[in-house]
């Protein structure tokens, strides 16, 4: 089977590893940037191909010459990159997490006959494969939360932050309203808001925040209370509060000398340096999923529990190993035939059928990337 | 007699009205700013001169016309105002707080016959008169410490800080290297550095910091170890930490999308207006001098504290008060010929003469800035 991987970047470049490693797939990689393709170079598995992929009408052609495309695209080109590959009668396992609605495309991919999976990361990703799997067992789901985090493994004074994926997404994390479900009721509040410390195994104590998280779960899934939290160590919101009051995250120009500049601009021209994850740099991925609820007279807790840390001999990062592995094994999962559902799929329509759960959580296991399961039983009062 | 005072900003205004409330002089007031000169419009006693003081020749001839003159503009603009005061021979009292060396112009003030009083603030300024003052006395001056921070009585999240003078002056005190005499040694630290909690009766927990406050006492007293540090609520040196570890209070340009910009003309831009200190806002000054040395078989330790805060009746800010009051009483004391001195004299030139130094702390009580002074003794080893 030939898949091509539209983009070379950080979780992009895993995956094709990760697929090309064992001589299952012929894999290529496409990106416009040689210097992406390049870390290729000495790689006899993996073709590159140097292209364009802002042109929906080249990723069109592309996608067609393969049999399985994976999407590692920017966000801001995440959508119509999807929509190409659909057009051309592809299957697709996306992770460009773009902001528009992905079942915008749902109806597209059934007429073309594809089987696309969107957001299947780690959250959005594995997450919502956990909370759908539970969410599926379950009578009645009364409660899911989900707290996340990717956290440089040695941490320096002022931020204790490295982004681990693109900065601009961070600060739009840290100022986007943060929307929640509560006893049934959508609820926005500020971003950063509601922070709380919690304890962590081996980690130590992380800070809590709300963050707009939960995309297509609050259409897909029956639960009153659902919340995304995202982790940090203690202290780095009250600082990102500070710089958000001073108005450095503004996107409106502001006149400085007669020259107009947005704030945002400037202040990533100083701050993203800062926050560079470099190359052999330490990275731990944190995320715990809790899902409460009925079955029959028992009130279940399940919680899933996910500590993973940068891998020193692949030299593949917390991050894009947690995300780009549950790609490279969804991809896995369809091309055995063991998902079928035709559309475009969000993650936690995969936990409605506990054999693809199962071959995620085994596939992902033997990368190391382990989700602990825990569950608790009590008496419906 | 006839005053001017050149300068018709947050502390020449109060000097001007102080001077002219009596009756005792005719004041007239200079200054480029018709707005900055509106503020006299109800005044019968105050005349208004507009006049663009950046023009030495101007200064000097404006200089002509009086008897003596009061220096309050813009630190940038000081070192010359007073060189064209001094050469049109007039005598003057100066609070410009310039960045040259005042001495530089002694020579000339002794060969017009001037009486020159630079730096004759609060701190520089009053806290000069008392060290001079203790250290005259004194057979040895063992140390001396000055504590002293304007500050909004009303404290806000998330600086709990308002400007109490050129904003732009107060980052040159949050990023020059601090300079101290320690062990009989010049000591050069990072600003900012070696922070400390100190309690202040009524005011509670402040935060002292090293800055480069010394300025002539370095040179004029013969003292091992001397310190100025200044006081901020607590936590207010962190933020201000976090902001100069990310560059924005720096000078050199940066590339954002093309254009050059530097980074604290930005920060200005954003900050500056959060830390305007508004009409009828209140302040607080708190300043504390330590002197502690020997005087024949025992070693004494003077404090001298100050806690005053925004006039509501006169509207005066404090920072106004306890420099333009010094001020405007050291020209009452020089007037009446307390002090006599040809040359630029430091404040603590001052505070070897105890008749002047009992003048202007009656002077400063008058006008409710109010300096407690307690001694202490203590055995020599």
């Amino acid at each position: 089977m030939k898949i091509i991987v539209f983009g070379a970047g950080l979780v992009g470049a895993p995956i094709a590893y990760d697929l090309a490693s064992a001589g299952e797939f012929e894999v290529s990689v496409a990106d416009k940037d040689v210097k992406a393709l390049n870390k290729f170079a000495h790689s006899k598995e993996i073709q590159v191909i140097q292209s364009d992929l802002s042109n929906p009408e080249i990723v069109k052609k592309l996608a067609k010459g393969f049999d399985f495309v994976i999407s590692a695209v920017p966000g801001h080109m995440g959508f119509q990159t999807l929509k190409a590959t659909i057009e051309a009668g592809k299957n697709v396992i996306d992770i460009a997490f773009f902001p528009e609605n992905l079942f915008d495309l749902d109806e597209l991919a059934k007429e073309n006959g594809v089987t696309a999976i969107s957001d299947i990361g780690v959250a959005p990703g594995f997450s919502n494969v956990l909370i759908g799997h539970v969410d599926h067992f379950l009578d009645k789901t009364l409660k899911a939360v989900i707290y996340v985090g990717g956290l440089p493994k040695i941490r320096k004074w002022p931020w204790e932050y490295k982004a681990v994926f693109s900065p601009i997404d961070v600060i739009e994390e840290y100022t986007r309203p943060a929307r929640y479900i509560e006893n049934g009721k959508m609820i926005t509040k500020p971003a950063l808001s509601d922070p709380e410390f919690l304890d962590f195994p081996g980690i130590g104590t992380l800070e809590a925040f709300n963050s707009d998280g939960l995309r297509s779960l609050t259409h897909t899934i029956d639960c009153p209370n659902m919340i995304e939290k995202t982790l940090r160590y203690p202290g780095h919101i009250d600082k990102i509060k500070l710089l958000r009051e001073v108005g450095f995250f503004n996107s409106n120009p502001v006149d400085v000398n007669g020259i107009e500049i947005k704030p945002i601009d400037f202040t990533a021209k100083l701050l993203f340096p800062k926050w560079k994850l470099e190359e052999g740099e330490e990275d731990i991925t944190v995320m715990q999923v809790l899902i409460e609820g009925e079955k029959g007279k028992k009130k279940l807790r399940y919680t899933y529990d996910l500590y993973d840390s940068y891998d020193p001999i692949t030299k593949v990062h917390s991050m894009a190993r947690t995300t780009g592995y549950t790609a490279s094994m969804a991809l896995r999962m369809v091309a055995k035939g063991l998902y079928k559902r035709k559309g475009v799929s969000a993650p936690e329509f995969i936990g409605k059928q506990p054999e693809c759960v199962k071959f995620l959580l085994a596939g992902l296991k033997d990368r190391g990337v382990v989700y602990k399961e825990r569950i608790e039983q009590f008496l419906t009062d």
